[in-house]
């Protein structure tokens, strides 16, 4: 497979660790990266390491980085930005310029540029798909992958297919860790099996060190508590959900949690939606993992016993590399199709093979 | 996906479970099986549980279903081989007819095979490649798919890249349970890690029920103990395999098996043959596992941490489940390669997402 090149939208956590993983495999070139400030473009391989450096510790969020143009940097995060005078977020970088439109930047050296990242949080549930009608309209013609997590956003991309596969665009969902990762270890589990009667996704997360770079995901999850949705979190102020952390000393549990690995998995013909259920636990006071990352997959086997199948992932593994590793395999996967003309929306367990 | 339709090369105990499994998914067709005493071909889909019946006991194995022209059916199990009259093997279904040509007659009706499970254990190193060049030489273009174990085959499949190539073939290697199932699993599992250390797998099987059905499968095993190879395996009367079985009072354990999950992830880019160990127990007087089966990755992840990610089967799984779903799965990702014009040599690894 030839050399693939791909940019980040959204410098925040995800993109920057999705730039740093890059850097480990050299059939992967990040030739772009943006955040709602300006954009850095290389077509022969963007200096990463200048790139991370001049950005640490900007934690402006997904969401003000690119799915509002301007609105209130302080209610998710912004107030952490890196300033250098008035150059704020990817522009602190010496390889970036300023620009107001910097998804069309990407989009104007789209023909060097063989996948786009998505590296960004999604609150608002049609912001994903908005994003992708904005890549469609422009003209592009690529692999767009995201590491959306809510069920609901799917099916907004479905309604998008015909439009994607006119734009020859390939638009691979939900390709995180879950879903994702952990999607893709179910549809392989599931080969056992000629029914599979429940999917059982169960993840912990040690956020200790990993916090400030990782404020959009925990509002995210946030979201998914009791008495929280995608509105509210997003409304909160950083106070507010220290606060909400506090309550919890620090470690929040969740337990039916709205992931896509539900609709994916069924899209993929693994099982009912109804059968696949997500919870897990986040630490944000240890680098500990508060529970061990485990997928469980039940079925029925051909010559009648029922039995799991179960894959789990040593603690001793970050969030960020179980999410960035699959998302840049997933990647690739993309472009493959891509490159084959296999246009429209595919999730994680639809690029594994299938029984 | 549109439908697909597949043969099956060998009726001993690997085919007819890929017969029976296949049932359980519309999207896969059985259109024709055959081995050396004839073939059953019927472009709308065979009558699977006529057949299954009609040949049940037949444990004619899979070298004499075809790869010999004649030999002596004893020296491999064919004493058990379903006698109707003058009918051997296949022929006992009302669905079969005799030939002395069963693979050309196959490839006569290959228009309307999308793919070939080769479901022939394989003494000879270059029993595959030779099956593989008698389709290429009478010009048949789709996907071939076997469940070989030995490493060294994969090196002879690779010299005739090109010709598969030029035929229009997808030669799909080592796609059952190890290597195929555990392979394409420690593929996924490597996704946490930008190096990978080790990749440990670790299989049992209980097949006290199947054992009549799967001596194929057992002698080829035996060729693994210290003491004995492919052709001393391959010369032993049934009396001599039962000698050793008691020696070993039904319970065989194997270290260090030449299976070539370690050539096929090395291929795949995921770490080096040499860091790929296989093993396992086979229990042929008890259906229940004597050991779970298990991969277990060992890597190191972009931010420093040493990790083990693992994936277990659940003991109440058998072989037959584990080999036939998979293999059924390697072949409909066969297919999508295969009518994307992507035709030579891949392994199970190959066809999973990879970082």
């Amino acid at each position: 497979m030839h050399e693939i090149t791909f940019a980040v939208l959204g410098t925040g956590g995800i993109g920057r660790r999705a730039l740093e993983v890059s850097q480990h495999k050299a059939a992967l070139t990040p030739v772009a990266a943006c955040d709602r400030h300006g954009v850095a473009l290389d077509a022969d391989g963007l200096a990463v390491e200048e790139l991370l450096a001049a950005t640490e510790g900007n934690i402006d969020s997904g969401l003000d980085d690119v799915a509002t143009d301007g609105g209130d940097t302080a209610t998710s995060g912004g107030s952490g930005v890196k300033q250098h005078g008035t150059q704020r977020g990817v522009v602190a970088s010496e390889q970036a310029v300023a620009t107001d439109e910097p998804i069309q930047a990407i989009i104007d050296a789209g023909a060097e540029i063989d996948a786009v990242l998505l590296a960004l949080p999604n609150y608002e549930h049609d912001f994903i798909p908005r994003t992708a009608d904005r890549f469609i309209e422009a003209g592009y013609s690529g692999v767009l992958i995201d590491v959306l997590k809510r069920s609901r956003v799917i099916g907004m991309l479905e309604d998008r297919r015909d439009a994607l596969e006119d734009a020859g665009i390939t638009f691979i969902c939900g390709a995180g860790a879950t879903p994702g990762f952990l999607t893709g270890a179910a549809a392989l589990a599931a080969h056992s099996f000629v029914e599979v009667e429940s999917v059982d996704i169960w993840w912990g997360v040690g956020l200790k060190s990993g916090y400030e770079d990782n404020r959009g995901t925990v509002r995210e999850d946030i979201a998914h508590l009791p008495g929280y949705d995608i509105e509210t979190a997003r409304d909160l102020a950083d106070a507010d959900i220290e606060a909400i952390i506090d309550d919890h000393d620090g470690v929040l549990e969740f337990e039916d949690m709205e992931h896509a690995d539900d609709v994916l998995l069924e899209r993929a013909g693994i099982c009912d939606a109804a059968d696949v259920t997500v919870g897990g636990i986040l630490d944000v006071r240890s680098d500990e993992k508060p529970t061990t990352t485990t997928v469980s997959v039940t079925g029925r086997t051909f010559d009648g016993e029922r039995a799991t199948n179960t894959f789990e992932l040593g603690d001793e593994t970050s969030m960020e590399a179980n999410v960035n590793g699959p998302a840049l395999g997933y990647l690739k996967a993309g472009v493959r199709r891509n490159r084959n003309g296999e246009y429209g929306v595919f999730g994680p367990a639809e690029l594994l093979p299938r029984f």
